[in-house]
């Protein structure tokens, strides 16, 4: 390796250390939010068939949050249309008489959790958008670099400034055709990636050779690994995973099947009599995936500890994992229906075990996101959907702080945040695992001449259950935040004691503090459109302060509540103002959105004090900030907002959403509620007032601004 | 100009000339069904700011109809989204003391006449998206070509074959620098293309100089002249313009407001006591869009024709019109409301009167559209959408011909089904136009003192009635076509005699015959997905015979209509197999959609007989065209497409739909019905048996073959 001292040098305030899902999510945001950053992938610019290819409903409110209209090439919320929707599940397993048949069918999602359900489509078509995204956001400045492999990483503890650049990593550019997926034939091939062990030879190999040319040594304040199982960048920071001691081989392989099966357009969890478990993902166009539980492994320790960190032994030979034994295995399953297939596009074999890591970051500097937090099977659709969100849930915390808007302390919560969600992960797939891939009981099996049903068999009623009531958690929808310097759960309490179902404030007692918003329908008061309120919070880096002020034509008094916000809300000293940048749009940091419960045309627009609707410096009028949330769209669509969320009508209620659109904190329409906003934004955010600010930023484009905020001038 | 022996020659099945939206949408289909064709426009490559706005619910169903999932850059769905809803239409008038007032505030659409309403969003946009399609379509091949002028057109009448390359067309290529508009300050002005009076010395000055490499012969099957309303091609033709006398001057201005006016975001109609009338359109983002009538001018034989074929006088000094007055005009109208402007993006002046051609092509060879065939007022927001409209009636037909598929007898079907929208369009445009901009009568006007009521002046009941009325028409939703060889009204009647109401069958007695069949939902039996009917009849130039066989589970005997069905529709002499070229996919041309009746959970798709689904070389089944049309979604939504299309649940009916939906006709669901559909097709297509066939495409992509088919191989 050449000396550093020759080495060339450069900044960048985010690096983002691999390109999968959950690397270029928080990539997204920083680009949206005009961050400067990187991300390297050590693999080259292939993008894969197959993969990973369940969406689960958060997903798609994340993906639509950021596809707002004005970007013509953020086209993430394509993945809603091209995706393969699976609105049903199917259970198959042995009847009476030992014969395969449909157990029963139930729709494979929670109705009204969510504008949006499960669908599938794979990883490669994700990844594009999500780059084409980070593209658009960024003004083509950002693209994703690779072949890069990072060589080291040192965190300068002596550097305690948030803005410091106190990360050093050294990082080799590899020739083109590194890394190179393998193929079975035609067919692509997954077993590249899902067996990395020798991971450890591969880095030896090429990092100890090269130019001193292909070297870089990158300063940055913030790092992030995202560089799956067998993340390099955790093994660095010695941090180890925990949890199950066996490993678990899935069969996956993407086909068009040719078959009399009748449910092959349905998701299927067919458990065989003696052949084992079968479960049927129908995916975009006429492709099939076929997930196959092939064999259990246990873990010993051999004294050696592989790359992802666990111990290990036992690891199968993985040229015995073809497409044909994965297929043949199928037919077996299926019988006594015929299956043949057509297109094989993709295959691979996983050896997985159920494991978290112990800690999600080193110093607040260096994090770690997606598979290199939480390893578990295939099987409930969830890899790609949890990795994406754990960068979600911080590539905005890194945008506040990189700005110079809040602490450092709030990166803090990631960790808290994002390690519940994925041991609650690890539990639910355990738990799912093992009713899977155990034989099924046959029903009444004692009248069933020479039939046996084995000490221990799964009792299909029992999977079902296990299978209705994740699908909640799978959602992604439920995930609740803890108190925090960035969650203020005063006053909410949950249901019954219950409180993975949520924590509530009685004045909002629907509304599940911690949690993302629920999105409901509004109608505007400028123009009488119906909209999804989610669609007025996008994903732009912006908090927003939702303002509930009830009936104002029925309760008058409210009014008054409302012109006394002005007063507040205009003054100088105002959270708005505090911590907004001297130049920057007056709605840039902290927007207030005004939902009051009155028929439309009961009330004015111009009735409203100005704190409301922003103006901006040329005198035009934000007019897309005060809605209705009471009556009937001219297409006769009915909206109670208040309803849905458990708000009384002569009350009101104040809602702070962050920038993911986790409600912060549930406070009282009342000066007194507005001073806890105060102190809300007091806790993290840092005072704009005695900064020197930049001059004004003369890219903004005045046409779109209101609908193009960035987060400061 | 150089001897045209020496001038390079090319062939091409159609030629475009002239690249708005209408030549664009008539692009789009040719590329869709893969016919090699060019498309020419004589200004360069800017894409304007302003133009034409307005999108109505048939545009966006045709956008949509292209918009399949496959195709990624295929963004026309993305004018839904980016536009701006308007929703609704208030009226502002002087009220009894002669103050301008709110009169009332309708919703302005017809709520259930389409999935969509109107929206409006600039030209511009809508043309890049149009491009992007065709792109995307024609992977790569075909682009406009600008700036190329044509310099003359003739039609050898000796070639009598459809496929002959009758038409010879000397184009010749500008330099880049031609034709760019006019800058008043930094604003975009639509006056250049607003009056282009001076044509004919444009044309005399370009094509007599150049060298003979900047000319090319084009010799093409067929010619659309889709360039304007002062149309070359119509001119070369002789085709006059017949209407009336009086040519309206309309300012149009781009602005974002500020203004205290409360309906500034919604489409006003301001009828000021002196000043004059106001159409508001606001627009996407925040700019707003005024409409002002600005003068009459009566046309007098002044012994010359102008470009557009009329006779012409009078014309005004458009030197005169200036972003400048037509504010202050804005101003004086809007009074006593405050209004500034800021980041004015557009302007022009219209000139233009209320004109249709006598004719819409010349021996089935050459074909205008668009403002080539009709001229009119800015006000209803028709131009784009009818231009259009015209072109999507035009394309699959000419793919139709050139594939060999049909007789070219069906092009003569343009004129008589487009001519007719034409005459209702100007009618339409005609009445409203003197209702606008007519002086409001004041109600009780003989109360005030010193008003004065004019003589004739405009009843505002009658306008908002008379704009109420024509929203139906202006949708675009109910065009009629008569009967002809494409479309058979047997059976069919209008209701008490009002056939401008649409005529109907008995057999499905709310679908009018002849017009674009309204989308209703449907479910999957495969997958119990819920989706548009039109989504499944997207525009890939296929026709499709929908098979209402009624609730096969209630009426058993249907059953046995619909196998007999079987051996007629998989024998070798049916339609399907007759004009499906013999190595294309047997779906490839017309498309069976069965739509029953029941439960999806009473009856199994592999009940159905073989026909009901295709099956590919590879063995491969289309599960996506058996519906059910009764019942519930998982999510909840009622489904009951029969009721929508008033079909009996014992009855049933066979609908047949051309590729524009446009219903051909209904018959009864028998072995009667079924012959009469036999009928239909034998009217004009093509026996494809005994024709060589190609080699099978290579280039179709097995993956997505069902949702990406090709007219033919």
């Amino acid at each position: 390796m050449p000396s550093q001292k020759t080495i060339k040098e450069s900044k960048t305030d985010v690096l983002i250390i691999g390109a999968g899902p959950s690397g270029l999510m928080c990539a997204v945001w920083l680009a949206r939010c005009g961050i400067p950053f990187r991300i390297i992938d050590k693999r080259d610019g292939k993008i894969f068939a197959g993969q990973a290819d369940g969406l689960q409903s958060r997903s798609f409110e994340i993906f639509q949050s950021f596809s707002e209209d004005q970007f013509d090439f953020v086209t993430l919320d394509k993945a809603w249309k091209a995706s393969n929707d699976m609105m049903e599940m199917s259970f198959w397993s042995p009847d009476e008489k030992g014969n395969l048949a449909r157990r029963s069918r139930i729709p494979d999602f929670i109705p009204g959790i969510s504008r949006f359900h499960e669908c599938v489509i794979h990883q490669g078509k994700i990844e594009n958008w999500l780059c084409n995204s980070i593209d658009e956001f960024s003004e083509g400045k950002v693209k994703v670099e690779r072949p890069y492999l990072p060589v080291s990483i040192k965190i300068d503890e002596t550097k305690k400034d948030d803005q410091d650049y106190a990360v050093e990593i050294l990082v080799k550019k590899l020739a083109d055709d590194m890394a190179a997926p393998e193929q079975y034939g035609n067919i692509a091939n997954g077993l590249f990636r899902a067996f990395e062990g020798d991971q450890d030879k591969f880095y030896a190999d090429h990092v100890s050779e090269g130019n001193v040319e292909d070297f870089e040594l990158i300063k940055a304040k913030y790092v992030l690994g995202s560089d799956g199982a067998h993340s390099w960048v955790r093994k660095q920071l010695e941090i180890e995973m925990q949890g199950e001691s066996t490993d678990f081989i899935w069969g996956v392989v993407d086909v068009v099947p040719i078959t009399d099966f009748p449910d092959i357009r349905s998701r299927c969890a067919i458990h065989s009599k003696d052949s084992g478990s079968m479960m049927v993902i129908p995916r975009e166009n006429d492709l099939c995936r076929f997930y196959i539980q092939l064999k259990e492994v246990s873990r010993e320790d051999d004294g050696n500890n592989t790359a992802d960190g666990a111990k290990s032994k036992g690891r199968i030979d993985r040229s015995k994992i073809t497409p044909e034994s994965i297929v043949k295995q199928a037919k077996d399953i299926i019988k006594p229906f015929k299956l043949d297939v057509t297109d094989v596009s993709w295959f691979t074999g996983y050896q997985i075990g159920q494991r978290v890591a112990t800690g999600f970051h080193r110093n607040n500097r260096v994090f770690i996101s997606g598979d290199a937090c939480h390893t578990h099977s295939p099987k409930a659709g969830q890899g790609m959907n949890v990795s994406m969100q754990d960068a979600y849930n911080l590539g905005f915390k890194f945008a506040l702080v990189c700005k110079g808007l809040a602490k450092s302390d709030i990166l803090q919560t990631y960790e808290l945040e994002r390690k519940k969600v994925a041991h609650d992960l690890i539990n639910f797939d355990h738990k799912f695992s093992r009713l899977f891939s155990g034989k099924p009981m046959i029903p009444s099996a004692e009248k069933l001449e020479g039939s046996t049903n084995e000490e221990g068999g799964v009792d299909l009623d029992e999977f079902h259950q296990v299978y209705v009531q994740g699908g909640k958690f799978a959602s992604g929808t439920i995930s609740d935040y803890q108190d925090s310097v960035m969650v203020k759960r005063t006053g909410a309490k949950a249901r019954e004691g219950e409180e993975s179902e949520g924590v509530f404030h009685p004045l909002a007692n629907k509304v599940a503090v911690g949690r993302r918003l629920f999105s409901d329908l509004v109608l505007g008061q400028i123009d009488y459109k119906l909209l999804h309120l989610a669609d007025k919070m996008p994903s732009d880096g912006r908090f927003r302060v939702l303002i509930f002020p009830g009936d104002l034509h029925q309760h008058k008094s409210n009014w008054d509540i409302l012109n006394k916000f002005n007063d507040v809300i205009q003054g100088e000293d105002s959270f708005v103002k505090r911590y907004t940048p001297v130049n920057a749009f007056g709605n840039s940091v902290i927007e207030i959105l005004t939902i009051h419960a009155s028929q439309r045309n009961d009330i004015e627009f111009h009735d409203f004090p100005q704190f409301t609707r922003s103006i901006d410096f040329k005198g035009r009028t934000d007019y897309w900030s005060i809605f209705s949330g009471a009556g009937k769209s001219y297409d006769g669509v009915s909206v109670d907002i208040y309803k849905t969320y458990g708000i009384d009508k002569k009350a009101g209620a104040i809602l702070i959403a962050r920038p993911d659109t986790h409600i912060a904190q549930v406070v009282e329409f009342s000066l007194d509620g507005l001073k806890q906003v105060d102190e809300y934004f007091s806790g993290f955010m840092i005072d704009q007032r005695n900064k020197v600010s930049p001059e004004k930023d003369k890219s903004v484009n005045d046409a779109i601004r209101f609908v193009q905020p960035r987060l400061a001038v």
